[in-house]
C-alpha cells in the first residue's frame, strides 16, 4: 500500500515451472494475487509430463516489487522459478524506429536513377529551382523531433540520449497516426542561443521542427527565436500540444455542464512549459479568468504579462471551477482539497497530481490525467496539417481548429473529454481542421 | 556530338500517338535514332483501333536534346506527340526515404509499452547506466549523414538541399545493403568551427558519422576535430570511402598485373577530398612512389607534408604507371595523354576525366570510371563493421582490410578490378573485415 499513488504500469513476466497436478498453478496465482499484483494473460509455454512452463504477466504496484513475488514463490511446493521478463524492455530492444527505402532496388539501372549518375539530375533542378526540393525530397514530409533532456516526462533533467525513448515514441506515433517521417535529433547542449544556432543551421533538412521536453523557461525563448529565424512551423509541444489537448477537453466539460468557458473560473497548478502554453491558448481562445499557481516567481510574472492572474494552490482549488495541474509532482493534490463538482486534469507524465479515480471520488465531476489528455491526441494532426498546407508557423487559429476538431470526436454518449488516441478519425479531423485554419 | 564527353544517363520517356498502320511506328524510331539517341525499353500503353499510344525511353546524349527530339517527331505524319515523362525525377518523387516503425501498434497496451508511461522505465534505466541505450534505442544502428552542400558529386557548391537527393541515396544504400539507418542532415553553414560545433553538439542522436560532400579543405579540418572530440566513428567519406575502393582496385590490377603497388608510381590528378584521401590510404598501405598534382598550391604541400611528391599533370601521364584522376572536370584527359599499359581510373561522377572504353581504346590497359570504383563498395561495410565492433574511430587498418576484401570479390576471370555494387556478398565480406580489424 506504501506506492498507492503510483499510477506508472509496470509489467513483469514471471516465467516459471509448474507441477502438472492439480492445485500447483491455483496456488501459484493465489500467492501472486495476495501481494496486490494484477495478474494479465497466462502463457503455457510448454506442456510437459512432470511440469509445466508457464508465463504469467504481472502487473506491479511498485519498482522492484517482483523481488518479493518471486522470493515467496520459491517457498511454494511444486513451483520452480525460472525467470522474469521486462515486456517493455523487449519491445525496446534495437529501438522503435528506423529509416526505410521508399524506392526498391534490384539492378544497376535502378542504382542509376536513385544514386549516381542519375542523381545529378535532381540535384541541379533543385539548386535551379529551390521548390522542387519539396517534390523530389522527403524533407516536406520530414519533421524534427528535438530535445536536450532537460525536461523528459516528468522525470525532469535526465539528459538527451536518456530522452531518445520519448522521442523514438514520438516518431512511431507520428509515422502510424499520419504519415509524418519523424527524425530524433538530441542536442548536447543547454545554453539556449546555442540550441538555436544549432537548430537553425540543420533546419533546411525538415519540413518542421517539434520542440521537445525542453525545460522552461529557455524553451520559451528557444521557440520564439526559431519561430523569428525560420520559415518553417515550430512548435514546442509541451506548451502547444498540450494546450491544444487541454482545451479540447474543457470544450467537452464545457458542453456537459452547460458553463461558458470564457466565464469560467480555470485555475492552473504548475507553470512550466505545459501550464504557461495552457493559459496563453485559453487566453486566445477568450478564457476571462485564469488564476496561475508555481513555486518560481517568474512564472508567475510571465503569466501575469499575458493576462492571467497569479494565485496559489490552495487559493486555486478553494476558487477555480477547473483545476489544471502540470507541476510533475505525483500527488500534489491530496483528495481532501477537492470541492464538490470541480473539473480536475492531472496532467503530469507518468504519474499525475492525483489519480482520476481518486479525484472522482473526492467529488470531482469529471476528472482525467494525461494518459487521456494526451498531446499525442494533437500534435500528429496539427503537424500534418501544416505540412499539407505549406504554412510557415502555427497560429492560435491552427491551434484552437485541432482542440475544436479533437473535441467533437470525443463520445458524448460516455462522456468522453477527448476520444481515444488511436482512433484514426481523429488525427484525420485535426489536419483538415488545422489545414483549413492555416490557409483562414 | 557536341557531348559526347557526357557519360551521364539522361533518360526520357516519350509519349506519342502512332497511327495505327505499317510504318509508322518505324519512321518514329528511326528518327529518334537518327538524333544519336539509344532506345531502350517501348510499351504499348493503349491500344486502339485509330492509333496506338506508346512510351518509348530514350537514353539522351545531353540535356534538352528531348526538344529537337520532339521538334523532329511533330513534323512526322501520323505521329502526335502526347507529352515526356523523366523516370529519374518520377522515382524520386516524395523522396526516397521515409522513417519507419519497427514496433507495432494496434491497442492501448501498445501505446503504454512504446509510449508513455512504459517508456519512463526505459529511460531511467538509460540514465542509470548510459550503456543501455545502445540495446534500447535505435542509435547504435544509427549514422549520420551530413553534408553542407559545397562539393555535391562533381557539381560543386550547390547548397545542402540541392545535395539532399544523394544524402537520400546514401540512406537507400546503408539501408539495402547492410540494414543501417541512414538519416541525412543539411547543415546550412560554411564556417569549420561552426560545423564542428553543430555536429558535435548533435551527435549523441547517432552511432557514427559520415561526412559527405564537404569541400576541400574545409573537410579536413572538421573530419580531424570531430575525430578528437567524439568517441565514435567518423568518417569523410569522399576521401575514405573513395581511398577503400581505390585501394580496392588496384589490388586487383596488381594481381592482373604481377606488379607490386609498393613499387609502381601512382599518379594522382586532382587532389581535393578524394585525391588527398587516396594519397593518405596508399602511403599507409606502402606505396612509396605517390605524384600528385593539382591547380592548388596548398594542395600539393599537404600531400608533401604526407610523404608523396608534388607534380604535374603533364609528369604524371608521362612516368605513372597508374593515374587516378578526381579532379570533378570531365575530359581532363585526352585519349593522346595515355601511355600504353598504363592503368586509368578517372573517377568524377557523375562525368569522368576520360570515359573508360576512350581511354582504353587510347591503349590503357585497365581503365575505370567512379560508377565502377564507386566507394558505395566501401562505406556501408565500413560503417557496418564499425558499429558491429562498437568501434569508436576508423583506423587504416580497418579500411585496409575492406579494400582487401572488396577486391577479393572481384570476377577474376572477367579481370574486375572490383565487383558489382549489388552484391550482397560483397558488404558482407567487409563488414566482417572491418569487424576482425577493429579489434586487432
Amino acid at each position: 500500500m506504501r506506492h498507492e499513488q503510483s499510477s506508472e504500469l509496470i509489467i513483469k513476466n514471471l516465467r516459471v515451472y509448474v507441477l502438472n497436478q492439480p492445485g500447483y498453478f491455483a496456488s501459484l496465482l493465489t500467492i501472486i494475487s495476495n501481494f496486490g499484483v494484477n495478474i494479465g494473460d497466462v502463457k503455457l509455454l510448454k506442456r510437459a509430463d512432470q511440469s509445466n512452463i508457464r508465463e504469467v504477466e504481472m502487473h506491479l504496484a511498485y519498482p522492484g516489487q517482483e523481488e518479493e513475488v518471486i522470493s515467496a514463490i520459491k517457498e511454494l511446493e511444486g513451483i520452480e522459478f525460472d525467470s522474469i521478463l521486462d515486456p517493455v524492455l523487449e519491445i525496446h530492444k534495437g529501438g522503435k524506429i528506423e529509416m526505410c527505402n521508399r524506392v526498391s532496388i534490384n539492378t544497376p539501372g535502378d542504382i542509376r536513377s536513385i544514386y549516381t549518375p542519375g542523381v545529378a539530375e535532381v540535384c541541379r533542378l533543385i539548386q535551379k529551382n529551390p521548390e522542387a526540393a519539396k517534390e523530389y525530397t522527403s524533407i516536406a514530409n520530414t519533421v524534427a523531433i528535438i530535445t536536450n533532456g532537460t525536461a523528459i516526462l516528468g522525470l525532469g533533467d535526465i539528459g538527451p540520449v536518456a530522452g531518445m525513448p520519448v522521442m523514438e515514441g514520438k516518431a512511431v506515433l507520428f509515422k502510424h497516426l499520419v504519415g509524418i517521417s519523424g527524425i530524433p535529433i538530441l542536442i548536447d547542449e543547454k545554453e539556449p542561443q546555442k540550441i538555436i544556432d544549432t537548430i537553425v543551421r540543420i533546419a533546411p533538412t525538415f519540413g518542421a521542427i517539434k520542440l521537445e521536453d525542453f525545460k522552461a523557461p529557455e524553451c520559451f525563448e528557444i521557440e520564439r527565436a526559431l519561430e523569428e529565424k525560420l520559415t518553417m512551423p515550430v512548435m514546442h509541444d509541451d506548451q502547444h500540444g498540450t494546450a491544444t489537448v487541454t482545451l479540447a477537453a474543457l470544450l467537452s466539460v464545457a458542453e456537459y455542464t452547460q458553463r461558458n468557458l470564457h466565464e469560467s473560473v480555470i485555475g492552473l497548478i504548475g507553470l512550466g512549459a505545459a501550464g504557461t502554453g495552457i493559459a496563453r491558448l485559453l487566453l486566445s481562445f477568450g478564457a476571462k479568468s485564469i488564476l496561475g499557481a508555481d513555486i518560481d516567481e517568474g512564472a508567475k510574472k510571465r503569466i501575469a504579462s499575458m493576462g492571467a492572474t497569479p494565485s496559489d494552490i490552495n487559493e486555486i482549488m478553494k476558487s477555480a471551477d477547473i483545476v489544471i495541474a502540470t507541476t510533475g509532482v505525483p500527488g500534489l493534490i491530496a483528495p481532501d482539497m477537492i470541492r464538490p463538482a470541480q473539473v480536475i486534469l492531472a496532467l503530469s507524465n507518468p504519474n499525475p497530481e492525483i489519480l482520476p479515480q481518486q479525484a472522482l471520488a473526492a467529488g470531482a465531476s469529471f476528472a482525467a490525467d494525461g494518459r487521456g489528455v494526451n498531446n499525442a491526441l494533437a500534435f500528429p494532426g496539427l503537424f500534418r496539417g501544416a505540412l499539407n498546407a505549406g504554412a510557415i508557423r502555427f497560429t492560435d487559429a491552427m491551434k484552437i481548429a485541432a482542440a475544436q476538431a479533437i473535441a467533437a470526436k470525443a463520445n458524448r454518449e460516455h462522456k468522453e473529454l477527448v476520444p481515444a488516441l488511436l482512433n484514426p478519425e481523429v488525427h484525420k479531423a485535426v489536419t483538415e481542421a488545422v489545414e483549413r485554419a492555416s490557409h483562414a
